[in-house]
């Protein structure tokens, strides 16, 4: 049995007047934000504050670049370019980059958003072109964020180019029968969902696939979405069956 | 009679297919260049290209924020907040920072794009919040590029913060009685008409204002608006009166 | 003492996933709804939801086009040319209008939002910009809804057009000593403070201003912004008030 | 051999500050404009002045709705939701119906714009969605304008919903083994390549693919795309090679 996982979430999705999720609150609760770069969402006055809640609340810094398109939420596929992945990635944690340097802070891991993810590992030029452009973040970067299964050049090149990948687990997701999430445009789960999937994945190491099988996921991290409308119920409540099991709940970069 | 003056550019400009002017031909022709940094124009493959061509033709690599607003090109006014104004700047200017480094190039000045500089021109707290953005750039930045008259809240406040403040003459801009240029939404002036002005003012350090007057105009540098359809005709113009004139070109932070 | 008013709201403001208020909520009990046309708020799925619900509970349908600014949502001040203000409205109000059609509805009113608002009251060639494009919506167009105060180029030039002038009361805002309203980035009022000020107004007719005068409000409409997290609730309290008081509720054009 | 064909190009493809090659020149030497409708293209002003140059040239208007991309020019693919492609239709169409109905013209007939017409073509629940968009603009549509091949289920569901299908041939872009065009991120091609292209194809009725086979063509309209930099030029010489053959030239719906 697992005796630490971190607990992350997505963040800085806000836009101008459009509060997403319940930021500050999730904050409080987790070890690992993944901050949206303007893309698929955030703007520059949300990054600024979500740089500086990861400070108040001693957050690992995560960069989360997507593809251009916040009406889609960055959650509908594009067929972008291997040239644009790799600049909208530069161009994208570039910026990040700059809000965090001002705080003091750094950015150590990283993951591609939505639909930007479910492109770039499929094929080995694009995970190169996306991973490319997040080592431009430069020494700071130890690690990628990816899910745990199914492995992808996306996996292998990281690991190829000296980054750690920690394996995340999504209870709020569903998974196919490889281990691989399936992306929605919206993600919403009950809380006792999501905490049966931590308990049974706690105990035996597995999560139930959405074909009725179930899956051995060596993963790390317990990922929330934070566009979730009840997020912060959902991690209160991961972390009381967490504690209850005597797992610590830390960053694993730490 | 000046003996040395630079000659600068609003470059990378264009957008997805939407060609603006024609880049490679000015930037064969000047000593800086100013990158928009995808708000008012530019992307992030424009930026990319247009970072190596500064490197092609070494060029001093300047930043060029400005409005979030591509349908106006930036050359309308918006009420935006000092803290919109502060993290505009660092978003934009943190993402041409990643380019330019992963070219080995720096940013090495400045300055606010069309109605972004009229509206941080006006206020000492609005100058503030321009260069708070400006200076994360870091130590790599020397100066701000700025129209010589009139002197704003915007030139004193990058003098104190250190920078040197490179004064502009703009041939292609109707000038007000003050020495200021008039922003419009789009600029066109005859080859004939711009060398004039440079013609004039090289001999007698003036040139017209649109009531009929004269203004002395201590520039140091000549700039030229990149989207100008002309612009290449009107450099090399400017170039040759400057040459018959024995004025050197080059840049001012050389 | 006032026999009849309506309610109105801003709806038709979520984008994407960004869903904004509680609107279904509000839809139930307001009288008009003013749809965001993609501009400053909205997007095409987002217009065909909302023109659903304004179907399904019967209400007025109004159109609200803005500013092109999501980031600001419509409600910073833009040096739009007047060229550009017709078309904006002509582009949004033919986009809600085929909507609105295939639902077997009619635009019966408009308003512009925020600072487009701000903007084109305060010239008669404005004003005239923003009824030309208005009056494109076609005979189904009665009336126009407008802060009661002060009276503008905006409510004379849509009363020479032909329209009625709708006036309209903000029981949220703060009102400045001519009557008029102040116009914020957001907006959050409690209950009673709302409540109180329709209370005030029912029995005098008069609205206290931010200068501590009082003026007299001749409205027929109460508009409450459907963006503020407690719409419904403040709209249920003011519909007990004026029921308490005997003021009958429902559309000033019905 | 033929006896009457149309030249079509896509239209108002300019935004802001950026124009899109050589509009008013091209529109003087076509049959139909296809207008871009703010999405992949265009805005409310460019819509305007377009719709007032398709008056003065006496065009048929077609509307040309395409993907919410203007980084990418609506020629990468999306993967958006079927009731997303309804309503971005509609929205489109309406706005464009509006400013043409300003100036006393009829939308006669309809496109969808790249990669969005590659995507609606694939199923027919896809092609469905899009027509059920453009049947919104009414009785004044006459026809649908589409790659002469292959018949897809975008042919097959127009005809159904009583629409006139004008097959197309494009001289600048590529043909597949099937007849098919390959969409591209842009597209030029030489003045010559062209007129080759259409000499062959009147006097056989075939093209050439890229496998090396040629196909029967069907069409009745010559497509130029207007946002190719030679396009007067291209057309110019196309209009010279049929009035040498005695091919009429004009709208196949008048």
């Amino acid at each position: 049995m697992r005796k630490k996982v971190e607990i992350a979430s997505d963040m800085g999705e806000s836009f101008g007047n459009y509060i997403l999720g319940r930021p500050e609150e999730v904050m409080k609760l987790i070890n690992t934000a993944f901050l949206a770069c303007g893309f698929h969402a955030g703007d520059p006055v949300v990054m600024q504050q979500t740089v500086n809640l990861c400070k108040k609340y001693n957050l690992v810094v995560g960069a989360h670049p997507g593809y251009p398109d916040l009406m889609g939420f960055g959650r509908r596929w594009m067929g972008i370019t291997l040239e644009e992945a790799r600049a909208y990635v530069i161009y994208q944690v570039g910026a990040l980059k700059n809000f965090a340097e001002q705080a003091g802070l750094k950015i150590r891991t990283a993951k591609a958003h939505g639909a930007f993810y479910t492109w770039c590992i499929e094929k080995e030029e694009r995970a190169k072109a996306v991973l490319d452009g997040l080592l431009t973040i430069g020494r700071s970067l130890e690690a990628i964020h990816l899910p745990a299964l199914p492995i992808t050049p996306l996996h292998e090149g990281a690991k190829k180019a000296g980054l750690r990948v920690v394996p995340e687990i999504y209870p709020g997701l569903v998974y196919d029968e490889r281990g691989g999430v399936v992306v929605r445009r919206t993600y919403e789960a009950a809380v006792k969902t999501q905490t049966d999937v931590i308990e049974k994945w706690i105990k035996t190491g597995k999560v139930d696939t959405e074909v009725g099988t179930e899956i051995e996921l060596p993963a790390e991290a317990i990922e929330v979405h934070g566009d979730m409308s009840n997020a912060p119920e959902v991690i209160t409540a991961i972390r009381e069956v967490l504690k209850k099991k005597d797992v610590e709940i830390g960053s694993v970069l730490a």
